[in-house]
C-alpha cells in the first residue's frame, strides 16, 4: 500500500496567517454554503429565557431540517428536570456547578461529557447550591411525563424555537437570525 | 384543530424521583439500545494527549458509523491551528480563555458558541496568555494544508482515534471503551 | 489560489481491478469500522412482513444510535397510510406503482424522489390498481393519529424492529444480523 | 409500567381523507419548516447529466449544511466506477440491471439494498448488458484515486452540484430550486 499522506502529530502551522487553500468549487461554496455561526454568551446575542421559577435557557441554534437544537440550560440552584424520554441523541458538556441523572451513578462537573442515545428515559437533578450550566446539542424530540407517568408534551426544535421567540416578542427584543440555520 | 398536548413553559416536575415512563418496547430497548456515555474531566477517564509542543486533546467520543468525534482542544498559550478545510460540520463551545478565526471578526470567550458548515476553510488562533479550551463535536473530515497551500493530511474519526490509542499504548494506559460508540 | 486537484468529469478508471488506496490508519479501520451491509430483495435476507390486510414491509436497516430505519413499503393495491406527523426526515424513492400525499399535488411513479422534513403531517395514498412499492430511509419518530385526530402511537426504530422481530419469532425465522447497524 | 400507547400492527386509518393532527406550534412550522421536496423521474425536473462516455447522473438533492447529496447513477452498459474511499456513509437501492463491488461477494439486483460506512474503499462494477440504475443517498466526501493509487479528487456535495449546474448552464436549462435543501 502506498502512503502519499503523512501522519500529522502536531498542528501543521504556527504561522499566524491565512493560507490559500485550493478549492475546486469556490464559486459554488460562496453562493450556496450556509455561513458558520457565532453566538456570544452576552445577552445581546441570545438572552437567558426563564424556564420555570429557577432556571433559564440560552438558545444557540435551531436546525429545522434535521430537528437539531442547541442551548445552555441553567439551573440556578438545586433542582430537577423531570423524567423524559429521548427519541434522538443528546450531547452535553457541563460548564458550571454539577448535575446527574437519578438513573445513573456519575456526577457531572465542569468539563464532564454526557452522551445519550434514542430510547432512554431519565431524570436530571442538580444538588449543587449553585445549580448547573449545561451546554447541549440535541437531535430529535424529548417526551415529558408527569409524576403519574402520563404524557405531558413533546419538546423538539419547535418547542425550543417557540420558547425563544415568545420571550423575544414579550420583551420587545428582535430575534437573532444567527440562531436559525 | 384539536390540541391534546399542553404547552409547557416550565419543567413538568420538581419531584426528585424517577417516574415510570410508558414504553411499548422496553425489551428491545434493553437489548439493542446503545447505553449513554459519561466521560469525566479527570485523567483516568480520558488523558490529555499532547498535540504539538503547547497543546493537548482530551478525546470524548468516536462514532465510526457517522464519522463523528468529540473532544476538548486545549491550547496552553497563544497559538495557531493552521488553515484547514471542513467537509462536515463543527460545533464548538469555548470553555476557557479565548480564540478566534483569522477569517472572521468575533472573539470566542467562555460560553461562546461556534458552528461551522461544510465548505469553509479557516485558521484558529488564540492570543490569550492562557490559550483556550474548546469543546468540539465534529462530523466529517478536516483537511490540513501547509503554508504554501499544499495538502498535508486529512483528520477525521480515524486520526483522532489513532491520536488517542497511540498515546495510550505508548504510556501503558488502557483504552476506555466508553469513548467508542 | 493553487489547485492541486483536477476537476473530474468522468469516472477516473475503467479498469476492472481493485486499486490499492493509500490509508493512514488501515489497522484502526479494520478493527473499528462497522462493515457495510447488503440486503437482497429475496425473502431469505428479509421477509415481507404483513402490515395490515393488504400491505407489507421489508425491513432493511436499524440504526438505534441515530433512530434511523430503512425499508420497502408495499401497498398491494389501492390503499392509505393514515395522517402521520414527522419529527425527523424521510427519504423515499418510488420503485413500483404510484402514490401521493393527499396534502400535495404530485404523483410519485417509479424513479420519483420524495423528501420530507420535520414538522410536516400528511396522508399517503395509492390509487394504482397494483398499489406501490416505496423504498424509504427515515430518521426519527412518526406519530400516528386516528380519524378524530387523537394520538394513537409513535413509530420509530423500535416499532420497526419490533415489527420485524415479532414476525420472525412467530414464523420460526432467524433474525438477520445484517439489518442491525 | 403503565402503557398509555397501543401497539399498532396496521395503519391506523383506511379513510382517504386528511385528519387534522394536533400541533402546538403550527405557526412556527408554517414559517420556518423547509417544505418537503418532490423530483419526478422526468427530464423536466432533473435531466440525466452525462458522466463519462457511457454513464449519467440524475441529481435529486443537495443539502450543503450536512454535505448530503442524492441522485440516481445510471451505467448504460457494463462499466466501472474506479476505486474510491468513503469519508461518510452511503445508502443505495438498485433500481435496474445489476452491480457489485469487486471487494465483496454479493450481486445487487432490483430491490437490493447497500449500505457503506466511513473508512471503506471499493470499486463498483456492472457486468449486466444493460448496466444498472442505482439510487443513492450519500453523506460526506468520496475520494477518487487513479490506477496507481494516486489521489485524483474529492467528490462531495460541491462536486455533484457543479456537475448539475455546469450541465444546466451549457444546455440553457434553468436549475430546479427543489434540488437545493
Amino acid at each position: 500500500m502506498q502512503t502519499s499522506e503523512t501522519k500529522m502529530t502536531a498542528p501543521p502551522s504556527q504561522e499566524r496567517r491565512i493560507v490559500n487553500v485550493p478549492e475546486l468549487f469556490p464559486d459554488l461554496i460562496a453562493k450556496h454554503a450556509k455561513a458558520g455561526r457565532f453566538v456570544d454568551i452576552a445577552e445581546k446575542d441570545s438572552p437567558w429565557v426563564p424556564f420555570g421559577e429557577n432556571a433559564a435557557i440560552k438558545h444557540l441554534l435551531f436546525d429545522t431540517r434535521h430537528n437539531i437544537y442547541s442551548n445552555i440550560l441553567w439551573l440556578k440552584g438545586p433542582g430537577v428536570v423531570g423524567t423524559h424520554k429521548h427519541r434522538g441523541y443528546v450531547v452535553m458538556m457541563c460548564l458550571e456547578g454539577s448535575a446527574h441523572y437519578l438513573e445513573y451513578n456519575w456526577l457531572a462537573t465542569p468539563g464532564s461529557f454526557i452522551y445519550e442515545t434514542p430510547g432512554e428515559a431519565h431524570t436530571l437533578v442538580s444538588d449543587h447550591p449553585d445549580g448547573c450550566k449545561l451546554f447541549g446539542w440535541m437531535q430529535g424530540p424529548n417526551e415529558f411525563y408527569d409524576s403519574d407517568g402520563n404524557f405531558v408534551m413533546t419538546a423538539d426544535v419547535w418547542w425550543f424555537m417557540d420558547h425563544y421567540e415568545t420571550y423575544c416578542k414579550e420583551n420587545g427584543l428582535p430575534t437573532n437570525p444567527e440562531l436559525y440555520l
